[in-house]
């Protein structure tokens, strides 16, 4: 029987199969303690791009959920280039996952002591945010009622699948009317979005948040992009009043590279239009997609 | 071909199957965001317990969440009834969850554009402190470096699945020697912990927090048996220093009724034994457990 991969395809211990077939147990704490850890990796025009870069923080994820999958980096790598082989995928999103599994005595309710493992899966290439809207420029919200889950709850270093709070506030601005959200933490800086990091120009220096987000593949190479394009990058604290004076702001994530912001709440930026460094740095991300050095081929077979 | 329902049943899209056969796919965002709201009910010696109060936060955890399953509580009751059933387990742990599903269109990123549904499971009655541990009373971690989730990130009262920080709670009393761990919340006051609500007496007094905290059922239970024993009974915010300045500490959960508390880090309660209120409420526990007035009875075919 020919399967159909026409959704995507997952690595299940050991064999592939179509994404829609991949299950984890109702009982496994990987779901009802959410915990896993995971990565996303862009497949694009057939190859991975920087792919040592996520699997090495993939690894560190793993190591800072204590949690050991019994396999080591050639393995993974080869479970995720024989997933998007079978797939056909030529654009896709490549997702790879360690879940704490089940206790080894039922009842027992200590995290050391519980079956990890690993599975992998990957669909058609996912955009955070929709090309066409992050081409004019995104309407974001900015919530003034739901904050990040700090780093002394959640290290959010290590990729994990706590999102109530970007559930919350996606909710908050989808009725509002806005594409997407960016939460404040509880000191009053922004820290990030469902899916994304976000930058703030102002006078040539680009500011990012350093601290309480995920450090984004696609964070450090708009940083790397932004030196290349000579201009100046600072990684802290970014105040929320800092960012609303900026004089662009931009998001950057896995799922579509660099999206411009047209909009935070009533403040607009670029004239309620896309600016011309976040397109800049946008065109500059999909060439870089695109270059050799970055990229790992897939052979489809 | 007969189904080894040995190890606990689940309720999966109208049939009743095996746990161990019970899943959600990889790409739910019930997994992938930890978007699930869920209950547990405890069924005791044939009969589910106060199954209207756990109905009832259930339905409220769901409206929290903005999720619609399609089913309303009779339909619901009737899944649990049918699956204990089949289970024939006398004594159950039983888990009713509402989760997120997958977005109707692939890539769009809308909460409210996705097909939630509900399952449920059971299993072999959890104690969530081991009953020998819990009579002798159990020894606490309590954090200094990880903080409870707080309220303005994750709404405690919808019961859900965030548990990275009881998790690393965990590691951390398990790694020192202690059974388990309660948390702090940013502001100094005690919380909860992985799966159970505090308790501190002093002078009659019975104190527990509530805010920031699931308003557990046993919670419940233990303040009405606290009144009816004539204790006074005080929710508020429970400062760490006066948790620590208690004459008696004790833990409640649907997985094991009251756990009195013999330490928490190198402060001994009760003489580092379980103390005489505790151990009374863990046995007013148990026996109402046996009341009809607060059971609903399963009739096994
Ligand atoms: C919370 C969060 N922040 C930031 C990002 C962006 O990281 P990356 O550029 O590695 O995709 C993601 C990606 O999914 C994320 O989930
Ligand atoms: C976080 C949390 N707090 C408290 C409790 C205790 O609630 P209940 O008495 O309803 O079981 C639980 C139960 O699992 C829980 O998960």
């Amino acid at each position: 029987m020919k399967r159909d991969f026409s959704k995507g395809a997952a690595w299940m211990r050991g064999e592939v199969v179509p994404v829609g077939d991949a299950t984890i147990g109702v009982t496994d704490w990987g779901l009802t303690h959410a915990d896993c850890v995971y990565d996303v990796v862009p497949v694009w025009q057939g190859a991975f791009f920087r792919l040592d870069d996520y699997l090495t923080r993939f690894e560190a994820s793993v190591a800072a959920a204590r949690m050991d999958v019994g396999m080591d980096r050639a393995a993974i790598e080869n479970a995720l280039h024989k997933m998007v082989a079978a797939s056909s995928l030529q654009d896709a999103y490549v997702a790879m996952v360690a879940a704490r599994g089940i206790p080894l005595v039922h009842g027992v309710r200590d995290p050391r002591a519980c079956a990890n493992h690993f599975y992998a899966w990957c669909v058609p290439y996912v955009h955070v945010i929709a090309p066409d809207k992050a081409k004019i420029g995104v309407e974001v919200h900015l919530s003034s009622t739901t904050r990040r889950i700090p780093e002394d709850s959640v290290n959010p270093l290590a990729k994990n699948y706590h999102w109530g709070d970007f559930t919350q506030g996606l909710f908050e601005a989808k009725d509002a009317g806005f594409e997407t959200v960016l939460l404040p933490d509880h000191a009053g800086n922004v820290t990030e979005g469902p899916g994304f990091n976000v930058f703030a120009l102002k006078e040539g220096r680009i500011l990012t948040p350093d601290r309480g987000v995920l450090h984004g593949i696609t964070r450090r190479t708009v940083l790397e992009l932004a030196v290349e394009a000579g201009l100046t990058v600072e990684e802290r604290a970014l105040p929320v009043e800092e960012l609303m004076e900026a004089d662009e702001v931009f998001l950057s994530s896995s799922g579509g590279g660099v999206t411009p912001v047209a909009r935070i709440n009533d403040r607009q930026f670029s004239n309620g239009a896309a600016g011309p460094v976040g397109l800049q740095l946008r065109s500059a991300y999909f060439a870089r997609l695109e270059d050799a050095r970055f990229r790992t081929e897939i052979t489809y077979t």
